[in-house]
């Protein structure tokens, strides 16, 4: 009996952590979002798996919210000498993406593994189990797709982290779509987590560039909405604002409702219950008319009180009562 | 008007930095063993041209002759943590090999580079420049030559950095070959330094596994046989032993002589001249008998007025006159 979490990075790894105080890790199992896999200097990059890896593992940087506490940047730093002679059209030498000198070895083995046929399902167990965590995490497919997004001021697509990392998610978006997502295929394990879990939990990442991606694959859709009593969707948007990221902008910009009204909406299909925080209380009416139940529960996990009570009342909407 | 130098690693660095003090370093190209290159972590690896860039920087660590000073190891040290998740079969992580951090850049751009399509050469040209060298470093070839060392009392074959890094050089060997040199082609840039250069340096490099795989390009040992009366040699064996690596043994064990004789013996085809130390001076005749003139002077490049003064003469046996 295992709890299916569906996962972009930082919200889902919150979640998760507290997931832990309410349901034992090694029955649950988190399905992530790799449409912002990248690749680096040769390195295969897949943020939400390590920002959730090591945010479970207690080893994340607290301030940043991304990669390893005590951290050093000197690959980085002489990075800065090729980035000065590099050509005209030229994209080596990276500056604007950090990785921290301990993350790379992050990526050294992922990269290796890939390159000798294993699949990132199994080197991402690998990895996991390098950091002794209990939970499983799966990445949502072992072929590539890609998050591409359409920038309004400057006309041109670009992959995900050139928008939110190397634009700061500061500029306008006017569409997104998931290269390879028609092609590609959600895993066994994934399927089996989504189907087959005692109950499903949406965690509070951005519905359009973290769980899109998941939802872009042939099926998820279908397997959530078959079982969407027992799906529960955490809202990421509380007060009309996006917890962490552009989710908010990016909402209206693509012609959603920047609200709790906006999610319920976009998760209506696939799930029957959305966590939402009091501030919101008053647009619970309005997540109804949507489609979905509106379960009001303190929804911002700065405080592990609140995170841990999230936690035990998310799975509770999908019928797991657990005590504490 | 150029010098020409035929280069593996350490030893080719020195003299190319001793040269620089006698002959203009613009008017300097190397041409570089790649038989050594590897992939680790996905990562694009060129140990010969990465020593004699960096040692012509001034930025080598001068006690372990290879790698960055002021080096910090931080991804290798956060790397140990995945050879002990490692599958049984699995060559990821390999902690054998280190990889400092700030040496870690060289390696992202290369890689970077390579994999948008630019040449090796290209690669290499850009790297000297962010790093100021007046000389140019040529790679033997774009396409990829790797040798490959067969262990005596293991019976199988291993790739040069199995045998000379994680085996350390220590155990017998009893074949090399240079598996891809049939059908790699020595560059046109790297043609022209050996045909056309006023004068060609082989440097003091192990014969076999340094020298030896640019050797084994088509064409190399052509171009030098033609103009052999303008190429000098240099001894790497010095009263019998090599000054640096396995040079010695490997001699020995692949059934050379381990001496300035079994030196010239494998030089006598492309090479007039062998600078041999004066403590050989008494093999001077058997060097001329194997078909080199033997050029007595000292040849141990520790003391920075040796290696100036065998930089002069070595060029003066090609007929250059250099003042100082």
């Amino acid at each position: 009996m295992t709890i299916g979490v569906v996962c972009g990075g930082v919200g889902a790894a919150r979640f998760l952590r507290a997931l832990a105080g309410v349901w034992p890790a090694e029955r649950t199992v988190g399905v992530v979002n790799t449409g912002d896999d990248t690749v680096m200097h040769g390195l295969a990059i897949s943020p939400d798996l390590d920002t959730i890896t090591y945010t479970l593992a207690e080893a994340i940087d607290p301030e940043r919210g991304w990669g390893l506490r005590d951290e050093s940047w000197r690959a980085m730093e002489a990075l800065a000498r090729y980035a000065a002679v590099r050509p005209v059209g030229s994209s080596a030498a990276p500056t604007w993406f950090n990785l921290g000198d301990r993350d790379l070895a992050t990526h050294f083995y992922r990269t290796a593994r890939l390159a000798e046929g294993a699949t990132l399902t199994a080197a991402t167990a690998e990895i996991c189990r390098a950091w002794g965590l209990a939970q499983r995490l799966l990445p949502m497919s072992d072929e590539r797709v890609s998050t591409i997004v359409s920038l309004a001021d400057e006309g041109i697509e670009v992959s995900f982290q050139e928008y939110f990392v190397q634009r700061r998610h500061s500029v306008p978006v006017d569409g997104v779509r998931f290269d390879g997502a028609g092609s590609a295929h959600l895993t066994d394990a994934s399927r089996s987590a989504l189907a087959d879990s005692e109950a499903v939990v949406v965690a509070p990442s951005n519905p359009l560039v973290s769980i899109g991606p998941i939802r872009a694959l042939a099926g998820v859709d279908d397997v959530l909405a078959a079982r969407r009593d027992t799906v529960v969707a955490i809202s990421p948007i509380v007060g009309g604002a996006a917890l962490k990221g552009p989710a908010d902008r990016m909402l209206e910009e693509l012609g959603h409702e920047a609200s709790v009204v906006g999610v319920a909406r976009l998760y209506a299909p696939i799930a029957a219950t959305l966590v939402i925080d009091p501030v919101d209380a008053h647009l619970a009416s309005q997540v109804e008319a949507a489609g979905m139940r509106a379960l009001v529960v303190p929804s911002v996990m700065n405080d592990p009180a609140v995170a841990h009570e999230l936690a035990r009342r998310t799975l509770a909407a999908a019928g797991i009562v657990v005590s504490g």
